[in-house]
C-alpha cells in the first residue's frame, strides 16, 4: 500500500462521540485478509422490522459486492438486516470468484445470525484484481456476531479504513412531534488510491421508524445533493457503496413529509461527505464550487465539477494562486452554455472578474491572502438563467503524485 | 512565468530541416509584448492565390483573436494572406478591449501589406487577462514586412514559443502525377501552464495548389484524428488555432481524391501532435491508448479519452507501475458502454487482463519491464463491437505540480 505519512490537515479535531441507535449493533475484529496489527472486517446487526435503503456506484466495472447488494436492496423483509465489510481486499475485477466469494461470506453470516441470505450486504475495499480470501473472513463470523454491541460505530468505523488517514462520523438528533429520534454514521474513502480504488463506503443508521420506499426516495436524493457533487480527482470507484437502515426503535414515524428529519439526514451526509474530500489524497485545501445563473441546474452542475475537476484549476488552489483565468478557462471547455462577457467570477467574497475582463475593484492581494485560507470558496455567476450547483474538491498537490505514482506495485 | 529548467526528456533530436514553400514568406522580431532578450513576433506572408483554412478551440470563452479568425476564415480571395502571431500575452478574458487590439493590429499589417483587413489572421499566446499592448507590436509591423523571407520557419516557430522546452517543427515531400509538392509546419503547445493556458498554435503550408473548400475538409478530418485526440490534462486552451495555406506555387493540383498527399499531410498533423505531448507539462513518458471494440467509435472515443485523462492512469504511468486495475476503473467510470468480464488489456504487447480478471500468463515483472519505456503502449479491447479510437497522452508527475502550483501570480 501506498505510505500515509501523516493525518490529513484538513481532519476534524476528534471522532464524534456517535449515539447509540437502539437496534443496531457492531463487532469489529482483526481477520488478515490483508492488514497486520488491526481490525479490518466489521459487522453491523439491524434488529427486525428495520428498512435498509442503498446508493451504488455507477461504474460499469463495479464489483461483485455492488452487484449482490443491488439486486438485494429493493427486497421488503421485517427480518431485520446485516452489513459485513471487509477492508485490505476490494473483490473488484476478480471475475466469477468474486461473486463466489460473496455468496460464501453471505452464507456464512446468515448461518450464524439466522437472516436470510438476501438480508445480508456485503462491502469489500482495498486491493483489486486478487481473489479475496474469504475463508479469512468465515472463520470470524462466530466471533464477530458474539461481540455484537450497541455503540460500536467508533471502532467499526477503524476496521473499513483503508488509506484513510483518519476515521469519518458524524451524527444528529432530531426533536419531531412525537418524539426524539438519532442518527448516527460513518464512512470511509480518501480519494482514489492505488491499488485501492478509494472506495468510498459510507453506513448510516436511524431509530426513526421510515417506510422503505420513503427511506430510498430520502437516501437517493440527499445522495444527489452530497456524495455525488464532491470530486478528489474525477475518478470513480468500482465500489463506492451507501447503505442506510432505519430501526423503527423509537416508535417515531418519519415520512418524506418531515422536513426537519430530511435537514438533519442531509447534515449527516454532507458532514460526511466533506471530510472524505478533506481526506483526499495531499489534499491541504478544502474547496467549495458555487455555480448560480446558469441555463439550468444541469449546466451550473456541468460547470461546477469542470472547475473542481480541472487540473489547472486545483495547482492553482495549492499554489494559493488566485487565478482566475483558469476559472474561465474550465467553464469554457465545460460544454455547458457560458458567455465569457456575462461570467462574474468571485473568491470568497473578493469580486475578481466581470464583464469578460478582471473586475476595476479587484487587488491580485486581496485575492491571494484570500487563497492562503485552508477553506476556499469560488464562486462563479454564469449570467444567462437561473441553474445553480455547489460541488466540493481539495487542491492537486505533490502530496496526491507521491502517493500515486511514487510506488511501485 | 513557471520557470521551465530544461528541455523535455521526450524532445526529438534536433528541429527539422524545413523545406522552403514557394509563396510562403516569414519574418519574427523582438517586440517587447512581455518577454525581454528574445523574439515574440511572427509574421507569415502568403502569396496571392493562396487558400486559406483553420480550425479552432470549442471553448465557449474563446478569445477575441479567435473570433476574429473565425469570422474570416471562410471567405474566398486570390489576395493571398497574413498571419501576424504574438507570444507573451494571449488577449484572452479582456473584454471589448480584446476585440479593439485585433483590430488594430489587422488594421496595421493590412496597411502595410497592402492586403484587405479580412486577410490579416492573429493569433495570441501568453499572459491571459491582461490587456494586449497591441502598440508595440504595431510599431514593429514595417519592420516584419522588410524582413520577410522564404526559408525562415525556424525562426517563426522559436518567436511563438511560450513555456514550450522546445520548438516544433515537421514537413513532408509528396511525389504525386502532377510533380512534387512540399509540406512543412510548426506548432506551440506545452499543455496547460500559468498564465498562460496552453495555447496550441498550429500553421502548416504547403505549395500545392488546393482548392479552399477542399483544403478546409482536410484540414478537418485530419485534425479530428491528431490534435483534437491529444490530452496533456484534460483542459482546454480558449485560443487553441489551426490554421494552413495552400499557395499553389507548385502548379500541381491536389484534390480530396489524392490520398498520397493526405496521407503526407495527416503524418505532419500527427508528428507536430505528438510534438505538443511530448512537451506536456513534466511529461516523462509518451502514452498512446488504443481502444478497439468499443459498440462504436464514439464510444471508443470516451473509453480512450476516460483512460487518458484519468490523474490515476496518468500517476501510475509516472510511477512505471503497471496498475491495470486503473485503467478497469477508468472504463468503468468512462460513461460509455463496458463489461468487466469482457475486457482485454494490454501494456505494449504483454496481455495483462482478460475475462474480467488479470490474465493466468501475465507477470508482474513483464508489466513492470513494460512502464519503464519512455513511449507506452496501453491497449484495450472492450469486447462488444467494432467502434475504435486512439489517443496520446503523458504522464502525471511532480514536475506539472511543480509548474503549476509552485508559482505565484
Amino acid at each position: 500500500m501506498a505510505k500515509i505519512t501523516s493525518v490529513s490537515p484538513l481532519a476534524p479535531a476528534a471522532f464524534p462521540e456517535l449515539p447509540v441507535i437502539d437496534g443496531v449493533r457492531f463487532a469489529s475484529v482483526a481477520a488478515g485478509v490483508r492488514y497486520a496489527g488491526r481490525t479490518d472486517v466489521m459487522l453491523t446487526l439491524l434488529d427486525p422490522g428495520t428498512t435498509v435503503a442503498g446508493v451504488f456506484t455507477r461504474s460499469a466495472t463495479r464489483s461483485a459486492n455492488v452487484l449482490d447488494c443491488q439486486s438485494k436492496i429493493g427486497g421488503e423483509s421485517d427480518a431485520g438486516a446485516a452489513i459485513i465489510v471487509n477492508s485490505g481486499n476490494s473483490n473488484a475485477f476478480t471475475g466469477k470468484a468474486g461473486d463466489g466469494s460473496v455468496a460464501a461470506i453471505c452464507a456464512a453470516v446468515a448461518k450464524a445470525t439466522g437472516l436470510p441470505e438476501t438480508r445480508v450486504f456485503t462491502s469489500s475495499t482495498g486491493v483489486i484484481g486478487e481473489r479475496l480470501p474469504h475463508d479469512r473472513i468465515i472463520a470470524k463470523v462466530d466471533d464477530l456476531v458474539a461481540a455484537l454491541a450497541p455503540g460500536k460505530g467508533d471502532e467499526a468505523a477503524r476496521a473499513i479504513m483503508t488509506t484513510d488517514t483518519f476515521p469519518k462520523g458524524a451524527c444528529a438528533t432530531v426533536a419531531l412531534p412525537g418524539g426524539e429520534v438519532k442518527i448516527a454514521g460513518f464512512a470511509k474513502g480518501s480519494g482514489m488510491i492505488a491499488p485501492d480504488m478509494a472506495t468510498m463506503l459510507v453506513y448510516i443508521f436511524t431509530d426513526a421508524k421510515v417506510s422503505r420506499a420513503d427511506l430510498q426516495t430520502m437516501v437517493s436524493e440527499i445522495n444527489d445533493r452530497s456524495f455525488n457533487c464532491i470530486t478528489v480527482d474525477s475518478d470513480t470507484s468500482t465500489s463506492d457503496t451507501l447503505l442506510m437502515g432505519a430501526t423503527g426503535a423509537s416508535g417515531v414515524e418519519v415520512t418524506l413529509a418531515d422536513s426537519d428529519f430530511a435537514q438533519a439526514l442531509e447534515g449527516v451526509f454532507l458532514d460526511l461527505a466533506h471530510q472524505v474530500v478533506k481526506d483526499g489524497e495531499g489534499a491541504t485545501k478544502f474547496v467549495t464550487v458555487n455555480v448560480t445563473g446558469a441555463k439550468t441546474d444541469a449546466d451550473a452542475r456541468t460547470h461546477a465539477l469542470a472547475i473542481a475537476n480541472s487540473p489547472l484549476v486545483k495547482t492553482a488552489v495549492a499554489g494559493e494562486d488566485p487565478n482566475w483565468g483558469r476559472i474561465v478557462m474550465a467553464v469554457g471547455k465545460s460544454g455547458a452554455a457560458a458567455d465569457r462577457d456575462r461570467l462574474t467570477i468571485r473568491f470568497g467574497d473578493v469580486l475578481v472578474a466581470e464583464n469578460g475582463w478582471v473586475a476595476p475593484s479587484y487587488k491580485e492581494e486581496d485575492g491571494a491572502a484570500l487563497m492562503k485560507q485552508p477553506e476556499i470558496t469560488i464562486s462563479v455567476d454564469i449570467g444567462l438563467g437561473a441553474g445553480k450547483a455547489t460541488v466540493w474538491t481539495c487542491d492537486l498537490t505533490h502530496g496526491y503524485i507521491s502517493i500515486n505514482a511514487d510506488y511501485r506495485s
